[in-house]
């Protein structure tokens, strides 16, 4: 099988994977491959603009993108970092066509430009999927209303934890006694914008956090000598325990 | 007319006007005003908690009530205040019916209960109303992003200047050199805490933004000489302009 059959066959399973896809049919799933086209993007690579007119949604197949909004003076707001199997600028279709925030890569990714005039006309024409994408919207709401909690109350030390427990798989709960190794998903300076920080703030903050809670960190590894403390750490200055609600 | 029939009234011209209900029948909205209740909540009562089972949605009719999350310390985080015309609770139909943040009056109000159950079968049996919820909940994703990226980039002042930015009619950008009075909705503790600061940093950096924009503030009356200064200072730190787009 030749790449480019190969990007669209992963294409259709992270599309028929996807919430806003839920139920369709393989007919209708075919038809929003057939107009996909795969694009990738050097680390650093402006997938849009905010309030650049939508004429995509991108599929994340591999790699990093952020979510981000500029301000006038030239700050940036990280406000999300997505992977594999997720979508990006479809918010547009309900923001009078314009993107409401832009979107680059952050390391070299293949994604899937799907003309996004295709998934309005099919949340339209199905109503299944104006529901789907209800509940997707929904679930990205709350965990919004966790980041503006947690922007809120948490320090910027509990905020790393949290940012942590959140990587772990949702059976870590099971087991709070075990150790655990885990990798950072993209490089600190991002995880600091991601988080609202100054990368000050963060190196600070990340040594406050290892002597609080006995975890370690050697370049983007971290070892987790249990959860027990992370979580009493973290999820006291956190509305809900982990593993949090909003991340299942 | 007497009370209760004037209050229904009411809340059958404010569903009208709600974003979910653009365009629905006479006959569907009679439906819905059937089942609604009235309820008078004293300041401080709580309409429903944090992953209580939800059994009503409430429509603010008067009155302002907030919406929060509680800590496991028991530090609070006001997520939003609303006011007259707006429901409150309905994200817990796509939240396996639990509610996602609690609400409580912040004074004297007057809601009316509707049962979730109405307003899901309304959704289920019309898709038109899917299709608005979603334009709603995406518009409510939109403020939090501003939300985010404020608390993320604008010091506590901007954020303040924010505030009261969005307190004005759109129409104020026309007329930039023009003096504004506007009352503040809500008293000055909460306003600090649904902008995520204490009370002593809210009056510190009250202090700095009238310094910057020539503000007066006296109780809760503020004059503004003209919004040139204020949008300058504020909006600075922001992604958009005065008037903000997320609130047209």
């Amino acid at each position: 099988m030749d790449d480019q059959r190969l990007v669209v066959n992963e294409c259709k399973s992270l599309l028929k994977d996807h919430p806003i896809l839920e139920g369709v049919s393989d007919a209708v799933l075919d038809g929003l491959v057939k107009v996909a086209r795969p694009q990738e993007v050097s680390k650093g690579q402006v997938l849009f603009l905010q309030e650049d007119e939508a004429e995509h949604v991108f599929l994340v197949i591999n790699g990093w993108v952020k979510v981000f909004r500029e301000t006038l003076d030239g700050e940036e707001a990280v406000i999300d970092v997505i992977t594999r199997g997720h979508m990006i600028g479809e918010g547009a279709i309900f923001n009078g066509g314009q993107h409401n925030a832009g979107a680059a890569a952050v390391e070299p990714s293949l994604v899937m430009q799907i003309p996004i005039r295709a998934l309005e006309d099919l949340i339209n024409q199905n109503s299944d999927i104006a529901v789907n994408m209800l509940h997707m919207v929904s679930r990205q709401r709350r965990r919004q209303n966790h980041e503006i909690e947690s922007l809120t109350l948490q320090n910027a030390s509990q905020r790393i934890g949290c940012f942590l427990l959140r990587l772990l798989p949702v059976s870590a709960a099971n087991t709070p006694e075990d150790d655990i190794t885990l990798h950072l998903p993209y490089d600190k300076s991002l995880i600091a914008s991601r988080l609202g920080m100054k990368s000050e703030t963060f190196s600070r903050a990340l040594g406050r956090l290892k002597s609080e809670t006995g975890i370690g960190v050697r370049g983007g590894t971290i070892t987790i000598p249990g959860v027990v403390a992370l979580t009493r750490y973290s999820c006291s200055a956190c509305s809900t325990e982990f593993p949090c609600k909003d991340m299942q």
